[in-house]
C-alpha cells in the first residue's frame, strides 16, 4: 500500500460514510435515487492472518485484493499479463499487441494520442467505480456520448447522406408534437387526457414540438432556434438570420433515422459522462499504485484446485519457458474470464462449474484510426460525441480530449459488439478489418483517405487473456449458483453482475463477493 | 504581437482557408451548415499607414486591433479598466470588485475556484469565437449544460421537492408517445398519416417512447433503462434490478416542469458546449496576448469627436487625478457599449446617434457561491450541468471542472436576466443578494447553510463600465442604420449583432465593421 494506507483508507471511509449518510438523508427527501453501491466496504473482524489468492489482476481482482489487504488479509495476485488492469486497457503509440493467431500491431500513434479497446466511458451512475477515481486520485474529464452536430447516417436514406443528428431529433420531435397536439386539440383524445390536463398538455406540446398557433411544426426562425438556420444570426449589416426548412415526418420516419436518438436517452449514456484524462487505463494504474506490490505478473494460471484445508493454484510464465510453480492459500477470489477458465484445469463444483462450462462471450471489434489532422472539428464543427451507421462499423466516435489541436488524433473507428458483423471482422486480418473501417467511415467523412495515418484495431474473440468481450447471460439461468462460494472459492467479474461489460459491473461484483467470503472466513 | 506576428497570422490564414475551403465543399455535398463565419478574415489593400483608435478592449475591440494591425494599421486602444476583456471575466480569490454605488466585495474563494459574471460557455457552432480560441491557443474544456441527473423544480409541484430532469424528460416523453401511438394505432389520425407511414411511425414511437406491445408507457424493466431504476443492476448476489415506476402524465403536465427540458435542445445550448480551461478570461488573454501592447489602460474617455479630417478622443485616467489626455486618428472602432456611450459627448449622428440615445440594456444577476465540498457531487451524484427552478434565482449550474476533487467549490449560484427579479437583485446590497441565493437554494440543496463559505455577487446594471448586460434591439428597428459607418467611426460589440450577449456577436459585429471601414479606407 504505497499511497493509501489502511489508516487513510479508513479515514476516507469515515468521510465517505459521511457523505454516504447525507446520501442516504437526501433519499427519504425523495431526492436522489438508490444504488446498489452503499459506499466503500467495511469487512470487520479480524480474519487471522488468512490468506488469500486473487487470480487476475483486472478490475476485479484489484478491488478485492485492496479491501481485503485493508482488511487484514495476506493477498497474493497472480497476473496472466506484463501489466494490470484487464479489459481496462489503453493503447499508444509504441505499444505492441498479438492477437490470437499470432498477428502483432505496433501501435504507431503520436504522443499523447491514445484508443481504449475495451471500456472507454464512464456513467454519472456508476458510484462504485466513480468512487474508486476519487479514492484512488484518477482524474476524469467529460465524455461526450451526444452530440447534435455528429452524424446518423444509413446507407439507403438520404441518398446515403449523412444527417446531423440534430436535424432527425429535432424534426421527429416537432412533427410528432404537431400530430399530437392536433389530436388533442380536436377531441380525438378525450378518453385519454382529462379536461384539467388537456390545455396544459397543448402548452407543453406547443412549446416541447415549437409549434406556431395553429399546432404546426413548419419553418420559422423560432424552429431554426432549435434545428439551426439557413443563415445564422451573424453581427454588422446583413446579419439577420433565415429560418431553415424541417425535413418532412415522412422522410425522416422512412428513413430510420431514429432508430439512433435513443441509445443517448439511457440513463447509462446520459450527460454527465467521464473519462479519465490520459486513457481509461488511468484507473487501472491507480489501483495498481495500492496494489502493485502483490502482484506477480506474467504469470499463467494451468490449474485451480481446492480442497477443505486450502487452495493450491498451479502457473507457469506465460512468456514461455520456466518450471510450473505452486501458490496457495486458505481462500481464492477467481477473476479470470470464464471463457478463459474454462480451458483452466479446476476442480470447481455444482452451478459455478456448468457455469464456467457453457458461459459464451460477447464478441465486439474496436478501431483506433489516427489522421493527420481533426478534420471532424476543423471542417464539420464535430467535437467528441458518435456518430451512427448502419454499417457494420456501427458507429465513429471522435476524440473527447485535446479539442482544437493540431496535428494527428486518434478517433474510434468503429465498435461493433455481437451478431455477425462483429464475427465478419474476427475472422480478418488487422490489416484488412482496417481497410474496411476506411471504406465505410469514408462513406460518412470522404476526408479518410487523404487524413488516415495509421490504425489498431482489437477483436476481442481474439485476445489471448479473455476470448471475448463481456460474458453473456441468456435469461440469467443458473446465475445465483454461479455467484454463490464454492467452497473456498469465489468468482468475480463483470460476468457475476447485472452489469456486464462495465467496470461498475466488475467492482460490484467483487465488492458482493469479498463481503461474502469474509463473512465466512469470520463466521464460518 | 507577441506571438502570433503577422507572418504567423497570414500562414494560419493560409491553413484555415484550406478547411475553410473544404468546409463549403462539406456544405455543398449537404453536410455541414452555412456559418457567417467564413474563416479569417483577409483585410487586401494597403491602408499606407492609416491610424485606427480602438475604444474598448473587449473581445470587439482586440478583434479590430489584431485584424487591423495585421492589415497594416497602426492601431491605439483606449480602455476603461485596469485589464482586458470587458465582459469576458472571471473572478477569483484575491480579486475586488466595486460596483455602482460604490459596494466593494473582495472575492475569496480558494485557489483555481472562479466564477464568470459575464459569459460562460461557448456553443459548438460560434465558429469565430471558436476560431479565435484555436489561433490563440486558447485550451478548451466541455461545459456541461444538461444534466438528466440535476434537478427540475417549483415550489408549488411535488410539494416543493425537486425532481430529476431525468424523470420529467423521460416520463414525458413516454407518456405522449403512448397517446400518439395509439391514437394512430386507432386510426384517428389516418388524415395526417399516411398509411405508408403508419407502421413505421408506430415502431417509431414504441421505440423512442420505449412502449410495451399495447403501445403502453408503463413500469418495466426497460423503461427503467432510460428512468433509472427503483433498485439498480448491482453485482454478485441479490443483484437483480427492479424497476421504477414512472410519473403519471397528469402530475407532469401540471407541475409545469416541462418548462425547463426546452432549454437544452436550442442549437446554443446542444452538445458539445465548451469552457476555456480555468475561466472565461482565457480567452481575454489570449487577445491580450497579441494586443496588449497597444492598449492604454484606465483610460477614461470623455469625449469622441469626428470631422471630415479625423476623429479626436479625450481621455482621463479612470482611478481619478491627472489630467485630460487626447488621443487622434484618422479612424475610429468604437466598441464602448451604448448604455456607457450615451453618458460620453460624441458627436455621432444619424441612426448611429439615435440608437446609442435609445438602447435598453438587459439586466441580469450572477451569483459565485463557494461551499466547503462538493456536496453536489458527493451526495447526490450530479456533476457540472444546470438545475432550473422557478425562484427568482432561476437556475444553480455546478462546475464543469475539478470533478470529484476534494475541498471547497463554487457553483453558479443564480443567473437571473431582464424581468423584475433581475431589478429586485440590482437594488440590494451584495450581502442581500447573497443572503437571498443561499434562502432560494436552500430549498434545491439542503446543504447550502452547512457547506457555504463565501459568495461574490455581479448585477450587470450595476457594473460601471457597460451599465448592463447586452444591448436589446425591441424589433430591430434602426439597425441597419446603427451599424452604418458614421462617417468615420464605425461601432461594434455585441450590441450591434443578431446574437446578443454571446461573445459570437461581439466578434462577428467586429469583424464585419473592420471589413466596411478597411473597404472605406482602401477604396474610399
Amino acid at each position: 500500500m504505497t499511497e493509501l494506507t489502511r489508516r487513510n483508507l479508513l479515514g476516507m471511509i469515515g468521510t465517505v460514510a459521511g457523505s454516504t449518510a447525507m446520501y442516504y438523508a437526501m433519499t427519504s427527501m425523495g431526492h436522489a435515487q438508490p444504488s446498489s453501491y452503499k459506499g466503500p466496504i467495511k469487512l470487520d473482524g479480524d480474519p487471522k492472518g488468512a490468506k488469500v489468492l486473487i487470480l487476475g489482476a483486472g478490475l476485479a481482482g484489484m478491488t478485492a485484493a485492496l479491501e481485503m489487504r485493508a482488511a487484514g488479509y495476506e493477498v497474493e495476485i497472480l497476473e496472466y499479463r506484463e501489466k494490470a488492469g484487464g479489459r481496462c486497457w489503453t493503447l499508444r503509440g509504441g505499444d505492441t499487441y498479438t492477437e490470437l493467431g499470432g498477428a502483432t500491431q505496433n501501435v504507431d500513434f503520436e504522443e499523447g494520442n491514445y484508443i481504449n479497446p475495451g471500456p472507454w466511458r464512464i456513467p454519472h451512475h456508476h458510484y462504485a467505480l466513480l468512487d474508486y477515481c476519487r479514492r484512488l486520485k484518477v482524474p476524469l474529464e467529460v465524455f461526450v456520448q451526444k452530440n447534435f452536430n455528429a452524424y446518423v447516417h444509413n446507407e439507403d436514406s438520404f441518398d446515403g447522406k449523412p444527417q446531423r443528428l440534430r436535424d432527425i431529433e429535432i424534426d421527429y420531435r416537432g412533427h410528432t408534437s404537431e400530430l399530437l397536439a392536433k389530436a388533442v386539440d380536436q377531441g380525438k383524445l378525450d378518453e385519454m387526457v382529462s379536461e384539467d390536463d388537456r390545455e396544459m398538455l397543448l402548452e407543453s406540446l406547443r412549446e416541447l414540438g415549437v409549434l406556431n398557433g395553429k399546432y404546426e411544426y413548419t419553418k420559422s426562425l423560432e424552429v431554426s432556434d432549435y434545428r439551426g438556420y439557413e443563415k445564422p444570426p451573424g453581427g454588422g449589416m446583413n446579419a439577420a438570420p433565415v429560418a431553415s426548412t424541417p425535413i418532412d415526418l415522412d422522410k425522416i420516419v422512412q428513413s430510420r433515422l431514429w432508430e439512433y436518438l435513443s441509445t443517448n436517452y439511457l440513463q447509462e449514456h446520459q450527460n454527465t459522462m467521464f473519462q479519465p484524462v490520459g486513457g481509461m487505463d488511468a484507473i487501472a494504474k491507480g489501483f495498481e499504485r495500492e496494489v502493485g506490490d502483490l502482484i506477480t505478473y506474467n504469470a499463467k494460471v494451468t490449474s485451480l484446485q481446492q480442497d477443505d484445508n486450502g487452495v493450491t493454484v498451479q502457473w507457469e510464465d506465460a512468456r514461455g519457458g520456466g518450471e510450473t510453480r505452486t501458490s496457495t492459500a486458505d481462500w481464492c477470489v477467481c477473476t479470470i474470464p470464464f471463457s478463459v477458465l474454462n480451458q483452466i484445469d479446476h476442480n470447481l463444483s455444482g452451478g459455478l462449474a456448468t457455469a464456467i462450462g457453457t458461459m459464451f462471450y460477447n464478441s465486439s471489434v474496436k478501431w483506433g484510426l489516427e489522421f493527420k489532422r481533426r478534420f471532424w472539428e476543423q471542417d464539420e464543427n464535430i467535437y467528441g460525441g458518435i456518430s451512427y451507421t448502419d454499417q457494420a462499423i456501427a458507429q465513429i466516435s471522435y476524440p473527447s480530449y485535446g479539442y482544437q489541436s493540431d496535428g494527428p488524433a486518434v478517433l474510434l473507428g468503429g465498435y461493433t459488439w455481437r451478431g455477425s458483423n462483429s464475427y465478419k471482422f474476427n475472422a480478418m486480418s488487422p490489416d484488412e478489418r482496417i481497410e474496411w473501417a476506411l471504406k465505410m467511415g469514408e462513406k460518412i467523412h470522404p476526408q479518410y483517405r487523404e487524413e488516415f495515418k495509421t490504425g489498431v484495431t482489437v477483436s476481442w474473440h481474439k485476445v489471448p487473456w479473455t476470448l471475448g468481450c463481456s460474458g453473456v447471460w441468456e435469461g440469467r439461468e443458473g446465475y445465483d449458483e454461479a455467484v454463490k462460494i464454492d467452497n473456498r472459492v469465489v468468482c468475480a467479474g463483470e460476468h457475476l453482475s447485472y452489469l456486464p461489460a462495465w467496470q461498475e459491473g466488475a467492482i460490484l461484483s467483487s465488492l458482493d463477493a469479498i463481503s461474502r467470503l469474509h463473512d465466512k472466513v469470520i463466521n464460518g
